[in-house]
């Protein structure tokens, strides 16, 4: 009898009209969470209450139904996107009573909206793409880290008798410094500390120079990176080309020929 | 009577100075527009009424022109530029004397400017080149628009009665995120909510991040366009080049040789 | 006698020490124009009038010697460096008295500056491939500046009663849409107008998106054109490494010797 | 007994955990430093002196070791990374008791945090590639200060009297140019000096102008240095592949076979 349920899942689950119907719903689930920003009438707050727990439900049946259909039952949570999706479904379970729970039950709703990025095939390999090239950057953002905490700590030990607000401790400073890389009033902040300390523009130009060059070497990795995938591309493309038939054999081949010439001048 | 009309309306349109008047026209209805802005003293708004009403007229005609020469009259609407220059004159014939109805001739005597675009062959190449770009940044696109909508919901329930003109409904709030997006006083909007939520910062900077991550994304995905469409040229120009001369077929040549080589011997 | 001031002219300024002798005067020049702007005693201020004019006679007879150098003296003045420095020197020669003049004069000393560029080949080069790169970017400003007049035109007729600064007239709206571009205080010139018109963020949106485009349009045109130089570069290494040796030749080679054997079996 | 002493250090140098100690002791020394930004009970002063004073111990007693490790003592200090590490631990040694003195203490604490780029083989490789970049931008560099000193010299003469704070003499004139450049307020500078100078919107715009196009030519050199890598490598790969068999040399043997056939002809 279950395997006639697990026949029947991955039926439903390859549909093609299933699937669209669950994006429908996650389209509509996104609405429901945009109309709840705007002043909606009391009446309409009962309906909304109901939409929201129908969308939970049908959520709730397609990850069932995308679980019974996997053969492998051990396989499905070694996927990221299905520990996802069945983590969002789970929470929006919790009945949200308690102020603490509140939040987190409204934040739930929200992200509910990202199950597009696991139901549409291009947006996962998107994302996917993204993830990969996280590490691959991650020594710049180290580099890039530790900028920022030198510089925060400078600015905080010599700049938080200033103004605290901005270089209270190091924690604030490094947002401070961040808004300086955004270039966002920037000169307010400069200007501000040059009354104190009249060379104190050599810091915050020392610092966007060093924080851009980190930036552009980011992007010369990037293109590298791209340019080096082309490149492999390229070398396969060449092989499958060539098939066996390299310069190095067309000489052995003529090599070969040499001899028999040789052998037949005898 | 008609197919004279017809040779007539082509020698015109074909006619190198007949182009060069139509663009002059264009561009001195350009800078009539821009007069406009000025403060012109009433005797001379006359002058400027009869003028747009030339203009208009040397429009309808150019288009009359350019679909009597059009031999296949069906195919005359299929090319998007066409069916462009016939809105704008077409529109520019009403006469704007509700307010209503003046807003838009004010609007369509504005874009009558883009005609330089339709008559320019190099300019209507690259908007074309644009256009037929949008799609592959489609799905990038829609990422962004998600995170958008997924920040601003997060936005607008949270931080509504904090300050309801930059939070107040979902629209507004993806606003808001879009002058973070560009830095545009940033800072003010993320200490403003800080004062409630002291951890709001979170919010701001991964919003920056991710927006930033999936703008680098945007400029890859075009190098690797550009990079994929050298690479096609590269092997067409390469395959034209060595003709049916591959590594492969040299080969087989040199089996052949040593093949007659070994019947010689015997 | 003129032959031996030619000989010696094209010595001296062939020779290394004169050359560094000069950029050294520029450099000094430079420094002397920096000065002027601090507030100097005004003991000194006959003791750089005197520098000034010194600089100058050095310039003139720096000039002369280049010119007098110049076997062919026609061709000194097709070169657009040639002419660049004997304007900057002739119009220094001018005795700045009138107001007017001063102006020209204090401008002329500053632009002496830019005579470092004439005078080392690095940045001659430099500024010659920048100037060499302009044309090539010409249709997609051309583009750019009809966006930019079609939404001034706009923007100065429906946002001029709000704020005649910032809209007065379409010049005035041009310089404020660039800096909506730089994204400079632009949500508050959006935040204005909004409050009359309410959808008018739809105006600055599609500016933005438009210009952003052009000018990712703009990037992608500068490395399709790097690529395709590097492409040719390929090319004209690859003919040169192979020299007459072909695909196609080795081809023929082959035939030949399949033939020569087809003549010994026989 | 030396030699002995230095094998032990070798070993020691080369042994994963005591590297990993040393990173662990900057990491820590991070911390402190950062602690040192909040406001810390004068209870835990002490605490904190006494741990500052363990790290620099414990730095000395590495750089020692390292320098024993070292079997040719004159190359130990032809090394940047040595140099620096070594001016981090004797600065940090010096008692800072004087106001003076207690500055460059504070700093030196700080720079100490830079050790782990010193620690850290990648993040070393990255900056040395930083480091290496720098001289192939130095005239593009070059070219970009003289527009900056021109355009400097040329606001401090005009605009000084307008607001002297922006404009007071070159240096300052330069600062503010630089902020121009970012895009920070520049709005509010040209509006200031459009009021004196009608057309002074004309410095601004070229000024933005000429530095985006350096900037964009920096940009593309960077593009086609990395690009010259690649065909640099493209050309290696091709050059191991094919080893000695090239087009050039096959053809030579096909002549080789030509000649050989000719004889047996005979």
């Amino acid at each position: 009898m279950f395997s006639k349920l697990q026949k029947f899942s991955e039926q439903l689950n390859s549909n093609r009209l299933f699937e669209t119907f669950v994006i429908a719903v996650i389209i509509f689930s996104a609405l429901v969470v945009g109309m709840k920003t705007y002043d909606i009438p009391s009446s309409l707050f009962g309906i909304v209450e109901i939409l929201d727990w129908a969308i939970t439900i049908i959520f709730l049946f397609e990850i069932i139904i995308r679980f019974i259909a996997e053969p492998n039952k051990s396989q499905f949570f070694k996927n990221g996107w299905n520990i996802f999706d069945t983590l969002i479904v789970v929470i929006s379970l919790i009945p949200a009573e308690s102020t603490d729970m509140a939040f987190l039950g409204r934040l739930i709703r929200i992200f509910r909206v990202l199950r597009m990025v696991s139901m549409i095939p291009e947006l996962r390999i998107l994302v996917n793409s993204l993830v990969k090239a996280l590490p691959q950057l991650g020594y710049v953002m180290l580099l890039m880290f530790i900028i920022f905490y030198i510089y925060a700590a400078m600015g905080s030990t010599f700049f938080r008798h200033i103004n605290s607000e901005l270089w209270g401790d190091i924690l604030i400073s490094m947002l401070t410094l961040f808004r300086v890389m955004t270039f966002e009033g920037w000169t307010e902040v400069m200007y501000e500390t040059m009354q104190v300390y009249r060379l104190s523009w050599v810091y915050y130009l020392s610092f966007i120079f060093f924080t851009a060059f980190a930036f552009l070497n980011m992007i010369i990795g990037v293109v590298v990176n791209v340019l080096e995938e082309e490149r492999e591309k390229n070398k396969a493309d060449k092989a499958k080309e060539e098939g066996s038939a390299t310069l190095e054999s067309l000489s052995k081949q003529l090599i070969e020929i040499q001899k028999q010439l040789s052998e037949l001048k005898k």
